[in-house]
């Protein structure tokens, strides 16, 4: 991926750049095993925290959306492939693109890659492809308000591919 | 699932009937999300316990593989459905098969109950089909010693599915 | 601890004898870290499973407390001492006392051991003393039900020693 | 404490500024529990991220330490104080302060709170006090290298108070 090492280092909450989110997490021991690297749940919990981050770059606020809509997005269906490991003390980058969107469902494709010292993003370590619903805090099906659809379309690929540099 | 109520409690570390593991799993706190259920990448952790103690139901031991043979089991691919939460002081039964076996490889098909109130087995939860592979710590590949692949194979089951009940 | 080996395995829940509690606890991969050995915050997670079975073992459901009372047990503060560690696949043993008990409030000291391979105990390789507090779920001060208070004051122990078989 | 909003974002690893280390965090999904607030474990991981960052600002790095010295930091005693919850999606800051540093130990006494909207430290959450010992990666005692020593006595506090604004 042609990422200039000038854009570094991003801000906690990533950035949003042409409809791609990245951000970079730090591992700490929290997120090892006695393997000597990152446990194999944690990269779920790294690819939430960017799901998260990439709808707040678009002014989709979760809590609002429970608060004020009584609207969860959950995961419905994850598949998550492991390549490399992550080790303790990388920096990695999560890549978040939003490849197919529904009325109450999306799917984001996801790439965490571990930046090399010269900042740039290095090969794939684990990819995962996390598919979401809308739904009621009561369990019940939901659909996604017009507003935060609206604002989630301007986030779509047209490519499906999760390697923004192959496609172009 | 025909299960005898009978045969519950289990213990801790589950058990091993007719080539299938069954291990009993409370929700804790520390198990669960601000949603008021289980924490999506939670069931991962929950899988991996059922596979270990599988493997030790065999005789199969982690750290002896680790410190005589210098190998490691790492999940190379996940494929995890969710279907329905648990909850806060649920007891949940992690059922375990065997269902491909390679030199290096093994997939493990694993489904998710809640128990009910009568202790049986209620609705599938989340199922997780895991892609293991045996790895040399050095992180490079390894492949299964002969008597541990001879006692894995007793459990490999000639139908793929996750859900013996419907395959008897 | 004069602990004799014939008690053992015990159940998933634990056990309550003479007014402590016996939890016993697997070390999976999940708790531990690139250390080698498991991650410091795990133990305050073992520690919390050991009081949800404790107070289970004398009656006391957590979810009907919240959901029939609108209260909840929320640690207030906690003092943590590291001796030794505890490493992949150990099996421990957590030891609960109830050593204080007010009306909204509660001191648990909790010991963490090793099984030995003789099933014995082993040395203390944490201890934990949690302070905990009933409170509304709205978040102001609680009072602990009577007949709940009750069940708990059959746990306190006259001494205070988070070591019984010193105090003998 | 008297800390300028217009210093505000802070990058992800923090800011070292007379001594004091300050650390931004985002409550995710994964720190929360069922009862709606951040787990009280979860307190423990955010601030081992701080003691972290804290090392590496003063360029002390855990993994040459470890590959280099054979030399890890444990924690060896901790103290928390919960004194209000933190929630889904705050925004966190941990404040860091070295108070006491031995030939082998250091004690840090952290502070958790959470940023008002306004971008002011608000009122404190948790506090905990991590009593660290260096020790060798072979389990034995430890002792700090000169120079890692040297850079940490940098950070020594004269006051060991955990609130420099009261301090002042």
């Amino acid at each position: 991926m042609n990422m200039a090492t000038s854009d570094l280092p991003l801000p906690a909450s990533g950035v949003l750049r042409d409809g791609t989110h990245l951000l970079p997490i730090r591992v700490y021991y929290e997120d090892t095993d006695a393997g000597g690297i990152v446990y194999h749940a944690t990269y779920l919990r790294f690819a939430e925290r960017a799901r998260t981050e990439m709808l707040r770059a678009i002014g989709v606020d979760l809590i609002r959306l429970r608060d004020d809509h009584g609207l969860v997005f959950v995961v419905r269906r994850g598949e998550v492939d492991y390549q490399r490991a992550a080790r303790l003390d990388d920096m990695l980058m999560v890549q978040s693109d939003l490849v197919e969107l529904g009325g109450a469902t999306a799917t984001i494709a996801q790439v965490i890659r571990r930046l090399t010292p010269a900042q740039d993003l290095g090969e794939e370590l684990v990819t995962f492809r996390a598919h979401v619903a809308c739904m009621q805090t009561s369990g019940r099906a939901g659909r996604l308000p017009p507003d935060v659809r609206a604002r989630m379309k301007t986030l779509v690929k047209t490519s499906h591919s999760t390697t923004p540099s192959r496609s172009k």
